[in-house]
């Protein structure tokens, strides 16, 4: 059982990572306004979040300008026309994905660039590539975090050698990913002690990025908080591709770090988040994500359902069980 | 940390209590039709619930018939007309609330009467009225549990007194109940742990009745799963007051008996409980209640905060910190 101090104190080490614009991009194709994006960072200043990402150093070569938010590609100087110079003490990050980005030349130098972090995708086929991309971002001076995706349906064996390999890296920060919504806090658990083995042997940091097919994100990244994971992704009202994310508003009542807020949290989700779903944008915790979340699915089929506007979760339980 | 082997088997000694028509009448003031309760009964057959919850039996003396639906009273006739003379295996139980039941006269003998389990609703402060309530209905021949609620603003060595009382009845169950959605499930595996003490002492059954406004109802329902509490509330949809409680829908997903099918959960959901908001009863997690979760107040500001359709969540938070 966990120390019974824990929930009054504070550990300094975490970080609060928003992955708003990024996860929460997935449902909109990026289209947010800039007022959005400007309150938003304002709002994540106030707040006392440490980090936020503006979304995807996305390739050009692979997906169309015409057909995304910029938020989809995060051109240094759209990160600048929102933060200025950021003199505050959030920093920006950006996600690129292995093999759907040309970081060496989307990437700046660090001195040249807004961004102080970047967070590199990859799933446990490339971990490889995933090593050159964290070289690459090290080198030119940024901080650099590395996601291993879709890891509830992959082998133990095998993960802990992609954690042996990235340990080796650069990489600051190894990142625990529930893609699928499928995890149990108890899982989260022996998983996070996983992942602390190898963070004690590399001297790295443990993220959590958790989603909520089984309205279990915010539980499994409190498990994890508990367990030593210190950096932890949420999004306001939970936005995230599919069933969504960890809440902000529930992390940030969570922590008992003085210098985080939930004031801010909740005025944004009001304000922003609130109009956003009356406009007609749609995610976060339904059936359909429940049932790809029990069957370690990919959401793909709950997220086709959602924007058909299927009701019939009957039928859509037998076309899932049926692809198992 | 918790067996790895526990999430791959089952323990034969959990029960699955349906709470629907009474935690949800909170919601419509029991206003259910006779077709939504067969259905609900017929579902939680199908689904291998083991306890349907029909409602109260309330004190006609204290509310007024004609304000309320049926189950809140609960009579032994009306329950008849929903499960004849309920050849199966799901028991029946009703709520009975200690200061606010006839019990004397309302509860007749189990051998006279549909119902198999008394549930005795608690204050920490009227546990002797719940003491004689345990005994009235043992000594008339049911299955008794008590639910002693709102903890989470108790003393710990005043609950230990409760526990120590009732566990000198004959009541066969103590139930863990988090009235106002404020525990995490770090506080639920310590509260787990000293109701377990008591347990073993007396030879009873420990339960948890959950509230979601921290989206931990799941949560905090499978956390004690692990810690050995055997019964577990759950409702359809969620459906219960304010935040409502933990959903069948994700509990049967988590059980591993083969006795439990999440499939005519599904089904229900689909066709009643969907149905129920549409038509414009409302409940489930909302900043409101995540609020009130946060600051362990009653939810019933909330409860007015929803009624009143009021969207001006941040208004709400200053009037509900003012409070504290």
């Amino acid at each position: 059982m966990k120390e019974i101090s824990a929930l009054l104190g504070y550990r300094s080490s975490i970080k609060v990572v928003d992955a708003t614009l990024r996860d929460g991009g997935l449902v909109n194709n990026f289209d947010f306004s800039d007022e959005f994006a400007k309150a938003l960072y304002e709002t994540n200043v106030k707040a006392g979040v440490d980090y936020m990402e503006f979304g995807y150093k996305a390739s050009k070569e692979i997906f169309d300008e015409n057909k995304f938010g910029k938020w989809k590609f995060c051109a240094d100087d759209h990160i600048r026309e929102i933060v200025g110079e950021n003199q505050t003490d959030l920093k920006i990050a950006v996600m690129a994905d292995v093999g759907r980005c040309d970081y060496k030349q989307d990437i700046l130098n660090r001195s040249d660039s807004p961004i102080d972090l970047i967070r590199v995708a990859t799933y446990l086929t490339t971990i490889p590539g995933a090593a050159h991309m964290i070289e690459d971002a090290k080198n030119k001076g940024y901080e650099v975090s590395c996601n291993i995706m879709a890891i509830s349906n992959t082998q133990e064996s095998d993960l802990r050698i992609a954690l042996d390999t990235l340990g080796q890296t650069p990489v600051d920060v190894l990142y625990i990913v529930d893609s699928f919504g499928a995890l149990y806090p108890e899982q989260i658990a022996r998983i996070s002690d996983m992942y602390m083995e190898f963070a004690e042997k590399y001297n790295k940091k443990i993220g959590i990025h958790a989603h909520n097919n089984q309205q279990l994100a915010f539980a499994n990244t409190i498990e994890a908080v508990g367990d030593g994971v210190d950096w932890l992704d949420a999004t306001y009202a939970s936005m995230g591709r599919g069933a969504g994310n960890c809440a902000m508003e529930l992390l940030l009542g969570f922590l008992r770090n003085p210098k985080y807020n939930i004031y801010p949290a909740i005025k944004f989700v009001e304000k922003y988040m609130e109009k956003l779903k009356e406009e007609g944008t749609v995610w976060g915790y339904d059936l359909q994500y429940l049932m790809t979340g029990i069957l370690n699915q990919h959401p793909r089929t709950a997220i086709s359902f959602t924007k058909e506007q299927r009701k019939d979760y009957t039928e859509f339980y037998k076309e899932i069980v049926a692809q198992d």
